[in-house]
């Protein structure tokens, strides 16, 4: 892992293969926080905060309007795909290429390049957006220093490849417990199997039928899985408890005590012995009528699109900040071992915030 | 601890005690080996072998007839419980008394007292029960030497409470695994859920009908339970596999190569991608309609039970001699801090075998 300078001389597509490069899966982003701070503070244009490790930079030239432009720092674990390769076709592969790295990019070099903007600009870097949403370091942010995400409207360059994606569907983590007894499995009629009482939540989880509302224009597509089980004492001994994780990806025409409702209703006569409500966090409306979002995608161009990951324009949205998902990686390829993102989007990105922001 | 000479004079409820005094927790039963081959040798109408800590002896007096008596030697760990206490109720009680010493006691108090047995007799004790099945001595000496095993009935003297058990269950477990392909959460289409395609192995599970097949008069009870399951890479991915691992008890009535066969065909159409036997203990069958054997049932009385556990008798079973458990200790009481044995019951014990073998 180069954990060297970070180099905003060089173009958007190069500071992200810099970027990839330097580690930095969700709670060990400090050295990248550390690295990023060090940069930015050597920018005499701009006012530097630090909270934990997440760093948010400001222009303060007294324009009428300010716009935020936000992105994590942290990835998922790596999955044999650190340090990053380029391929003959202009491809970059690595872990955080798409999801987003190339987007922090951006910000990066908008930061570096354009220090006369026509609108003030607030810069925020995060930490742990891939883990718990008690983690998350915008959540730490709005929380602790809510002024600092003050603004009119806000993009956040989550990967959406190169569209406008307006709002976001909601995430809800639940975990499902059934309950037995335990015995020695020669004897297994003496106990009660928790793992075969789960059979009929994931017969429910198979034979579920997600919505695709229309909200705004845009179509939403909901989800109910499992992501994970677990079970089992020892190999000769009926299990007393099996636990079943889902989680439920809703449109953001459901408010968070709907979507709860909803997948206590879809489980309702499957043996759960326990319900626990483990992570949620709510989706936003789109909002694309706002002026500001308006001018914004006037000058990216393009159709927005649905936001179907949850993504933390929800957080802003909750401050009465409205905000999209505009970056450069494909967000299908989030998360995979082969996650990559074509050198040409990020440059491509790169010039249209230019053009949105510089004079 | 007592590491004394072995003093076979005693009746065997005092053996006991002083086998029980001789620790010999898994692994450390060398003296005790030793003690045992001294005490056997100086009995001149036993022919002695040795085998690592594995003790052999025999009688050849030329009759039709070969029985064996089989004990393991070896105790749990001890829990504060040697030396041995009796109580005022005539209660023995430390570790072993129950599992299996007291057995071991009326192994070696026929061995001592009957010189001209009605049948030719074969003692066998052997270390390494309690822990992997790869250590026990039983095993090691059916492989080095499995014409020390041979006879036409075998006893072996674990706890049962004074009843005969017949056989034993064979126990399998197979790993069964579904595989499906990683994609965010929020995008769940794109990939494909692999602990959803296990549902139909749990509903099979769930809805499975054990046989009760009666064998030699005995009724076994066979059982297919999951003992463990597991999937899941993190709160937001699709998962790309899920093991479901189960464990089939079946009666001795089916083969090993019968019992893979058939959890093969129970979760034949189960979206199972992965098949793979984790572990393996073939049954034995009771064998109770040998003339041997009868005479045994005729003599120390009681009704056969079956017996569902795993034993060694399957060792023997596998070389074609057929065998029962049949000792005095309570088998709920094995491996406990309070493990304890009724001394009428090993003197009982110690008559019953004496009647069947005595001419």
């Amino acid at each position: 892992m180069t954990e060297s300078p970070i180099d905003l001389t060089q173009d958007a597509a190069r500071l992200t293969a810099q970027l990839v490069d330097f580690a930095s899966e969700s709670g060990t982003e400090k050295p990248l926080a550390d690295a990023i701070e060090t940069a930015l503070r050597a920018l005499p244009h701009l006012t530097v905060d630090r909270y934990g490790n997440n760093v948010v930079a400001r222009t303060n030239l007294g324009h009428a309007e300010r716009v935020v432009l936000a992105g994590h720092i942290d990835t998922v674990p790596i999955a044999e795909n650190v340090p990053s390769r380029l391929d003959e076709n202009g491809v970059l592969w690595g872990c955080g290429t798409c999801d987003m790295k190339s987007g922090v990019a951006l910000q990066l070099r908008i930061a570096a390049t354009v220090p006369a903007p026509n609108r003030d600009l607030t810069f925020i870097f995060y930490d742990n957006e891939e883990v718990a949403a008690d983690l998350n370091g915008l959540k730490h942010v709005s929380e602790a220093h809510p002024e600092w995400l003050e603004g009119d409207f806000a993009v956040l360059l989550e990967p959406t490849d190169g569209q406008v994606e307006g709002g976001c569907q909601g995430t809800l983590r639940v975990l499902l417990r059934t309950k037995g007894e335990r015995a020695h499995s020669a004897r297994g009629w003496m106990g009660a199997n928790a793992i075969h009482t789960a059979a009929p939540i994931l017969a429910r989880l198979a034979s579920y039928e997600p919505r695709y509302p229309v909200i705004d224009g845009l179509e939403y597509r909901e989800g109910l899985n499992a992501v994970r089980i677990s079970g089992g004492v020892a190999g000769n001994v009926i299990p007393d408890e099996c636990v079943v994780s889902v989680n439920f990806r809703y449109a953001p025409d459901r408010t968070e005590e709907e979507a709860i409702a909803h997948v206590h209703e879809v489980f309702a006569d499957c043996g759960v012995e326990e319900f626990v409500v483990d992570d949620h966090s709510p989706g936003a409306l789109p909002g694309l009528s706002h002026p500001a979002a308006a001018a914004f995608i006037e000058a990216v161009g393009g159709t927005p699109q649905p936001k179907y990951g949850w993504t933390d324009v929800s957080r802003f949205s909750a401050l009465g900040v409205p905000a999209v998902n505009y970056g450069p990686g494909n967000p299908h390829l989030a998360h995979r071992r082969d996650e990559r993102v074509e050198i040409a989007k990020i440059l491509a990105g790169e010039e249209r915030l230019r053009a949105w922001l510089a004079e």
